[in-house]
């Protein structure tokens, strides 16, 4: 089945907003296997529309539509199929009461703007997509060989409404047969360097086929199979997996949807260790990090951010000297001050990271980019030397997800 | 002049990335003045690509293509270009020199590899784009009425050549008028109680025409309007701008470009202000923030992230008293750990947060939401109590955005 998108919106076209209903679904039709050949972009003009509609539906099985459901005079989708398709709209009553209710509900005696009745007509023959986080339904019209599937534009409703409404029918239409992908999530190794571990089994390997996309310091491995089911799909996966693991248990730390501070937060709370933070050139982005995990409050017990010399003296006890001596941005430093906030804190584990994040404040044998991380526990304290390149905000956001994977590794 | 863009690349239609370069675009040719009607994404397919061009050369006058301007087989924008209008390839033996020479410069004795003479070749009649950030040179063809741009993919070197190459070629071909912009920003009121505040305004005026654009929590006024130079632009601007910031001003903190932070941390680096921070449910984002900005060393002393009540105790001298008979998220405890916090760091200003990010943790009388502001000064301390409905992290984010605004009204 061939698709295409179609994007309605003269707001799309201004270049002020990015377009993530197209990005969500091409990656939802990648996964039921579906190709996407083209994707458009269109404002919300009447006959410029159908022009793009009747271009689309010459070259696509399925096109998919967003925006233009709304209520206004600009709300043109309705229209344009009807038109295009040669099939004229027609007042769906059942729908029509919905939507009256809906603002019954809401606004109590105000009833329903008049405007509103337009969003319950539906080109003859359509099967409607009920709305259930809005108030504009969608519609999937098939006719002939083609389907028209329409869906709001604003963003939640178009993903409640194509995964729950959408799918079940694009999937009655189908073959039957899925695309069914799983993600590996690496950290701590390049694109090419997982290239490297893994590059037979990239060459030879097509059922699944495999992918790899870097983004923000972390790699990912994407499976990707034909199957009839899921469960068909994980076993097709399984001996492909089990060797992928077995190369890269160093780097590897979870699988789809599972964030890397999620991973860290579910292992200290299983091994019940608590945590204290020393921050210097990261200023809190570790903290924030951690507690975007719900529960966060049961490992992380307190954090500083030290970004004078003196907070590092005053609250977590480095000497006078060590500062004077090797400087703030040191091996020396860093352990100090790891070891100093876990005993202040009283916590089972002290990281600590200083650097120099730029863009001014470097010298020729301290250049920004320089950080040092530590980690002290009860055992031993192991401190880490790291030179990026990059801006202030990358230097902060490496040393955040290197501190954060000193501490994944810590807690095996 | 009407515009319109095409994508080229597989991978766009894969729903893996987003697709900035075409949002830039049609940011910059907003700003020439230029209308962008349609947007087109489709794949490396030569067949395809053809069409796709055919139909856009039919309905604009500008195409801008991004993408397949590289070295390999798959890099087709250079033939569909010269096929569509039938101006065959010819090589360009300046631009071959310049490729060998880029091959030689990096790579030494190794010479450039064949294929890279692809790179050399341009439809007749085009004028070279040179891209001095990369090896793909892109091209301007003008021919009868249309005119069509090829651009690489990689997205710096999109905008360098778009902007340093193809820009003045285009303003030679239009009438020399072009769009001129300014951006004021908001914190602190919506869009709807801004487009209150200007109805009037926002009704009558047409030039500069005025529009408003929410995001995370600010809100954005773009003014445009057409003119022969910046200057002449923002002489126009002029009586509405000043209109606009009599009746906005405590809430409008910047023009194009600030951020939130930055216009903060210029403000207590010129009345020479020191800070300390006590961040409870925000877990270190407002330093995050702050520390953003290069040179936040020279404001902000120290920072706490205190997610135990034994840490707001020990660390900020809050007293056990106010926790048990108020509890660790009320004005009390907030307004302690502000001057807590101030007194320790021995700070000028003291900037606390403490308050339930969700999603457990609420009871009805405290629900999930609930966030108390406290900043304290030399003069006096206040305590802001806030209750907001989101996600853990649309609470934190509004959380740290809201304390910070705290901050600016405080050191006007």
């Amino acid at each position: 089945m061939r698709a295409e998108l179609i994007m309605v919106g003269t707001e799309l076209l201004l270049g002020e907003i990015v377009d993530t209903n197209a990005i969500y679904l091409a990656g939802e039709l990648a996964d039921l296997g579906i190709d996407v050949f083209y994707k458009s972009t269109v404002g919300d003009n009447f006959k410029r529309a159908c022009g793009v509609l009747t271009t689309a539906l010459s070259r696509s099985d399925l096109v998919i539509m967003s925006g233009g459901l709304g209520p206004t005079d600009d709300d043109l989708t309705r229209e344009v199929v009807a038109e295009v398709l040669q099939c004229p709209l027609q007042e769906n009553s059942e729908v029509l009461r919905d939507i009256e209710d809906w603002f019954t509900e809401r606004y109590g005696q105000l009833s329903m703007p008049p405007h509103n009745r337009r969003q319950a007509l539906f080109p003859q023959g359509s099967q409607v997509l009920a709305n259930s986080v809005g108030t504009a339904p969608g519609f999937f019209l098939a006719k002939e060989d083609k389907v028209v599937i329409a869906l709001p534009g604003v963003s939640l409703e178009l993903k409640t409404m194509f995964s729950t409404q959408a799918v079940p029918l694009l999937l009655k239409q189908s073959s039957g047969e899925r695309l069914v992908t799983k993600n590996l999530h690496f950290v701590g190794i390049g694109e090419s360097g997982l290239e490297e571990i893994l590059a037979d089994i990239l060459q030879t390997q097509t059922n699944p086929s495999l992918a790899l996309y870097a983004s923000g310091g972390t790699v990912r491995v994407r499976m990707a199979v034909k199957a009839s089911s899921q469960a068909e799909g994980f076993q097709l996966m399984a001996p492909v997996e089990e060797e992928i693991r077995r190369r890269t248990k160093e780097y590897l730390y979870g699988t789809d949807g599972q964030s890397f501070e999620a991973v860290i937060a579910e292992r200290l709370l299983t091994k019940k260790l608590t945590l204290a933070l020393a921050e210097s050139c990261t200023g809190g982005l570790i903290g924030h990090r951690l507690t975007n995990v719900p529960g966060s409050s049961g490992f992380l017990e307190r954090g500083f951010v030290v970004y004078s010399n003196r907070a590092k003296v005053e609250e977590l006890g480095v000497a006078t000297a060590t500062l004077d001596m090797f400087g703030a941005v040191s091996a020396e430093t860093a352990q100090e001050m790891a070891e100093g906030v876990r005993s202040k804190a009283g916590t089972d584990l002290g990281l600590a990271v200083t650097g120099i994040a730029g863009p001014g404040g470097g010298t020729e044998s301290k250049p920004v980019g320089l950080v040092y991380i530590s980690l002290s526990s009860a055992g031993d304290t192991i401190v880490q030397r790291h030179l990026w390149k990059g801006t202030r905000e990358q230097v902060k956001h490496r040393a955040a997800l290197m501190a954060l994977r000193l501490l994944w590794q810590a807690t095996r």
